[in-house]
């Protein structure tokens, strides 16, 4: 690396925190995406103001970057493949300050998701938002791409809970939004910048808000010997406004999984699927929801219902459900991770349909998810070094993705878009509507610096229904439609 | 009104449905801002399609316009001031579809906001924001508006309840948001059109989240006898993390008003403040919430206590609450209604602060506010034909306004910024933070035709502040600084 601005670079922020050349390599892709990319280098600012020198030199030197937590996305949002800089957060790691009345937390957008609660729970209070990577992933990449969790149910996902931030734009101007208000005055940036995945700057703190820890928690699983009757079962309890916090199915591959890992919850091997459902609040009022969970359960003719008997067994339950990801890891190298929304109606048909999809391709397809958001996670264990597969693999994810939005649904529940979803905003959005999302990010990023070639497919939808779609990014790894 | 395009409008929607000269005085102003201003047509779309051909015809002819639901807001967003095209929504009444399953509404824009719940309760559901307007005002305004209402407390303001909308914008272009779901793909474009006082287009149609009607409701009012110790208690309540769905305060200024009007609510006459809590939810739990209000209610020296012993005494009971600002007619012929939020750790002091501010300029001040959200309506009853006392008004209004803002407030909790809070926004935003919004503005609406000088101010803050400040826009029709 012979450019000047590197070098200038590790003035900013101290040469051990600029890194290059091959131990930058780390940083090359994201959680499970096959998508690949190399910068020139990653920097990791300590705080909102080496974030501003950093960002003012990028913008002098016209360099591209791309802003990255733990890097646990799922469609290569995070991946530099447009050159250029990697921007982490990984020394951003302060909690500033917890306010146990007003029931708020200002962090840096580097602290660990999980390490909120943990800070937040002598208060009484805790962050909701509950990746299944919670434990490595980071605040700030939630704000990115407005993520999910289970418990995302009841709470809803990230927007929903971050009352302000700041943020450091493409040109290293700083937008000091922290102080926004349940009605922010004038425009919502707050909320335009969540789930914007990198495309307006880099979110150094964020100002979120914290829930009560509830009085009572009980959580429960059922035993099926179908993915159907589970499924059944869900779009029952929804029907009945079910007061659950959350709702997860795990099917028999991942059980199977999970129980061979370390992850090991005791969830029944050999079940065709588990149903795991929490409720939190006042101790009647759980007691009523679990007791409906039975009742259903049991109408879908349930092999075995258990009730987590205590904290320690709750938080082995959940253990292996978000460890599912992880397990599968014994099932082949590699794992497609696919983030597909469904009409909750229409639960078992969507699954149905991945089961066939996988089979008639070969595949070993794992079903574990938000079933009570429709939020499915078919994850598809493969080989990469198998070119075969690796086509088979991706056929089949668009497939699912295509089936989701026909039947009304949505092609990504909490992962954000990326590089892998791009081509697939046109099948969700027409012309006008991302005019409209381009002539916004340009507003903000008239050079096109942020994240470049993600997200926003670049040419019109006409245009890429005509010349038909490309199968996934990944035979075009430049974005370029 | 001789201008051929007003014909074309005429053919557009029907004669009857375009307004012009002394019929359309009616929209001159809103619910109780000062502004005043005339355009030259009201014209009212009966749908999407029609709201299309008008708004392609006025960006044709250069027109500039308001979007108008019923016009109850507060600061003067849907006065024509800038002259131009109103745009109503008053014949976009129906209620498409309510999803029993999904939770969710699909209605125009036109819909008054309680008879989306009324249509909801056959299904169990209803609409949680309740503006105290919500017998008159439209969803497509609560929309525009960010609205909130006593139960936002729990239920939070009207962006939370948006899944998806679909917008006309300056062009006449239809933006198609109505499939939004939970974790919108690329940005979040639904989130930003909530709030944004007309800014961006004419919403036509809403997709609407329910909610599940509770179980159990439980109100009870407890009377004090100084401002003071009602407010402590709120303090407390919050502080205790209390599970209320509303609690609201009303002063005796207030209280007298509302007990001579058709909304007598049976609230103690002579008492210096009335707190109103409502809890909802499992039985058990309403019951704890209930218990606790009693408990800090004594311990702050209640004079007495009183539990709604039927729905119908609760209804009575907040009929005075949201009838208040109608109520408050009897003292005077006109109202300035203020809307600004103070941490809710120092809601006594900000109370106190207005209380004097008023005392020391003659005024008749009534407090009812939305004590759970510091979300304060510090009214003051005035005669808009003493224009010394419209002086005396203003010059309150922006004082209580700083006073808020000075001590980590905000200067609007529900009602927008309109023309009123205009110049105030270069108290809570800097020149970076105004300018990214007026980008965004520009990237949607880039001739400036929707909602004109409001909102945003036109000059960098910085030479706002160098000339001082303007005291209100009323002084300054044009909105221009």
């Amino acid at each position: 690396m012979t450019e000047a601005w590197i070098d200038e670079l590790r003035n900013i922020v101290g040469p051990r925190n600029v890194i290059t050349g091959s131990d930058s390599l780390a940083w090359e892709s994201d959680g499970f995406s096959l998508v690949r990319g190399q910068g020139m280098a990653i920097v990791l600012p300590l705080d909102t103001s080496e974030t501003v020198r950093v960002m003012q030199l990028l913008a002098e030197e016209g360099v591209p970057l791309v802003p990255r937590g733990a890097g646990t996305g799922l469609t290569g949002g995070a991946s530099p493949v447009q050159g250029g800089v990697t921007i982490g957060t990984a020394r951003m790691r302060k909690i500033f300050s917890i306010d146990p009345i007003e029931r708020t937390a200002h962090v840096q957008a580097g602290v660990v998701n999980s390490d909120l609660s943990l800070a937040a729970k002598p208060h009484g209070l805790f962050y909701a938002p509950d990746p299944s990577s919670q434990a490595a992933c980071t605040l700030g990449g939630n704000v990115a791409n407005n993520s999910g969790g289970p418990h995302c149910f009841m709470h809803g996902a990230t927007t929903r809970h971050v009352r302000g931030l700041k943020l450091v734009d493409a040109q290293g101007e700083v937008l000091d939004l922290l102080s926004s208000h349940a009605d922010p005055a004038g425009l919502d940036l707050v909320g335009l910048i969540n789930g914007s995945e990198g495309m307006f700057g880099v979110v150094t703190e964020i100002n979120f808000r914290l829930e009560v820890l509830p009085e009572e928690v009980q959580t429960v699983i059922a035993v099926f010997s179908s993915l159907d009757a589970a499924c059944d079962c869900v779009s029952e309890a929804i029907a009945a406004h079910i007061g659950a916090s959350a709702i997860e199915i795990l099917d028999k591959l991942t059980i199977t999984a999970v129980e061979d890992s370390v992850f090991a919850a005791g969830y029944p091997r050999g079940a065709e699927a588990v149903l795991l459902v929490e409720a939190e609040g006042g101790a009647l009022e759980v007691q009523e929801t679990i007791d409906l969970v039975l009742q259903l359960a049991n109408k879908h003719e349930a092999i075995e219902t258990r009730r987590a008997s205590d904290g320690a067994e709750r938080a082995r339950l959940w253990a292996g459900r978000k460890g599912a990801f992880g397990a599968m890891g014994r099932v082949a190298p590699d794992l497609y991770v696919a983030d597909v929304v469904a009409p909750r109606t229409r639960l078992r048909e969507i699954v149905h349909l991945a089961v066939e999809i996988a089979a008639e391709r070969n595949l070993r397809l794992g079903n574990v998810f938000h079933a009570g958001d429709g939020n499915l996670h078919p994850n598809i264990a493969y080989d990469r070094r198998d070119e075969d597969e690796v086509r088979r693999v991706l056929e089949a994810g668009r497939l699912i993705m295509e089936a989701c939005i026909e039947r009304g649904g949505s092609l990504t529940g909490e992962h954000g878009v990326g590089l892998e979803k791009m081509t697939h905003m046109c099948d969700l959005f027409d012309d006008a509507d991302l005019s409209v999302m381009h002539r916004v990010r340009d507003a903000l990023d008239p050079k096109r610096r942020m994240n470049p070639t993600k997200v926003l497919p670049l040419r019109a939808c006409r245009e890429v229904r005509n010349a038909g779609m490309p199968l996934s990014p990944m035979e075009n790894p430049e974005g370029k439609l």
